[in-house]
């Protein structure tokens, strides 16, 4: 039988994903840039936590006001945002196969590099990409991952993301990344502590089955899975086994709670 | 303790992998050429049977032949020349993610795809032409994979195959793809019945430990890991202790058995 979600008044603020749920292509998914003001008017506290590596903090800050979202810089969390510290501990210097978009946010490309980062490049995964970056974890190199999303739905259909592109290095290299962003628990975790609070008083709010329900879940929050982005039908079952609760979208869910 | 290698005296017949074994880069290996004739001068029957599936059977037998080896077409199998069977055995009605040079020994792309059929496209590994084939998957189609190769030594370096590229696709879509070429245990038996042989007595002789060696073993076959294409240090133990031998070359390999 799967767990009942946590009751709703126990939930004391968000972690918000950003494709899918506040935005779809080039539009503001209904209601959400309301929810957000609400959100804020009923002193909820909430944080965006995006995988979507294509663009830095303050690109995405831009690119939601212009959507009509108020939103600072601040209260977007992204695995680049997080990978300079990450990196460091481990005395990582990186070859990168990111976005060219996100090389603001990253740490610097390294003249040596023991370690490969690797984030959604899109059309900048091409075979001549993947070969470097290969030769760098064939010769010992470590590969962490900004994220290991499957796919998301782009403004052409269903687009792949970082994560089989991920999967194809630590098959030839036969290694295993470390994951930064989303489902990493680390990631939620730090989010939640961000916001100020607690874990267990901490809803992630997305559409991605696996990295945003599963993975908060698997890190002591709670989640809920929307209607809105990439949702596939068969994702709801999933969610729910998992004591997720499913909600028609943001603007749905923040309704019930203020 | 490893296995002990079959005699020596038991080995009847070889099936021979080509790139890294007959040559490498732009050069025939040397004593290869020699090698071959001197297997034809003694009866002893062989088949090449290689992964590296960018070019046809046609145009591999006249590649060779300008690095002056004696071979038929015939006496290449390859898992595009064995693909229509598979594909037309499971009704699977193909979008291509092949190679161009490849495209006259494979199935013809069909209109309405409900199946792909992967190989190692190399640079037309583009995100483009993954997103068309990673949106068949996600409809319900079946993906079918010339080989999984990890990578393999071209004249720039390493070079990554079509695994990581199937692996990718197989990650995305939560699919297993059904594999034509080595290591898949019928392709093995497909070719030792091609040479008119009882799998235990043939030996695959090859310089990728996993798809070449223990491939063969796993199907019943002898096998040989040569120290020439692809070869590293660490392959060898990996090799002896699944009961294959080691050779510095085809070459010395033949020049043990004739």
């Amino acid at each position: 039988m799967a767990p009942e979600p946590k009751a709703i008044r126990d939930i004391e603020g968000l972690l918000i994903d950003v494709g899918g749920v506040l935005y779809q292509g080039s539009d503001a998914i209904e209601g959400s840039a309301e929810a957000l003001a609400r959100l804020r008017g009923a002193g909820i506290p909430f944080r965006l936590l995006t995988n979507t590596t294509r663009t830095t903090r303050a690109a995405l800050a831009e690119k939601l006001r212009g959507f009509g979202f108020t939103v600072q810089e601040e209260e977007i969390i992204t695995p680049a945002s997080t990978a300079k510290a990450v990196l460091a501990r481990d005395g990582a210097l990186p070859h990168l196969l990111v976005h060219p978009c996100l090389l603001p946010d990253c740490p610097a490309e390294a003249a040596s590099p023991n370690a490969v980062l690797i984030g959604d490049a899109g059309e900048h995964f091409t075979f001549g990409n993947m070969n470097r970056a290969f030769n760098v974890l064939i010769g010992g190199g470590r590969l962490y991952a900004l994220g290991k999303n499957r796919f998301f739905r782009g403004e052409h259909g269903f687009e792949l993301d970082a994560g089989p592109f991920v999967a194809a290095l630590e098959y030839a290299a036969g290694v295993e990344a470390v994951l930064i962003g989303k489902p990493s628990r680390d990631f939620f975790l730090t989010a939640a502590k961000d916001a100020g609070l607690a874990p267990e008083r901490v809803a992630m709010v997305g559409d991605d089955v696996e990295s945003d329900v599963e993975g908060a879940i698997d890190a002591g929050l709670s989640a809920v899975l929307v209607r809105t982005g990439k949702f596939r039908e068969e994702d709801e079952a999933r969610a729910r086994k998992s004591g997720a609760r499913v909600a028609a979208s943001l603007a749905s869910f923040v309704s019930d709670l203020t």
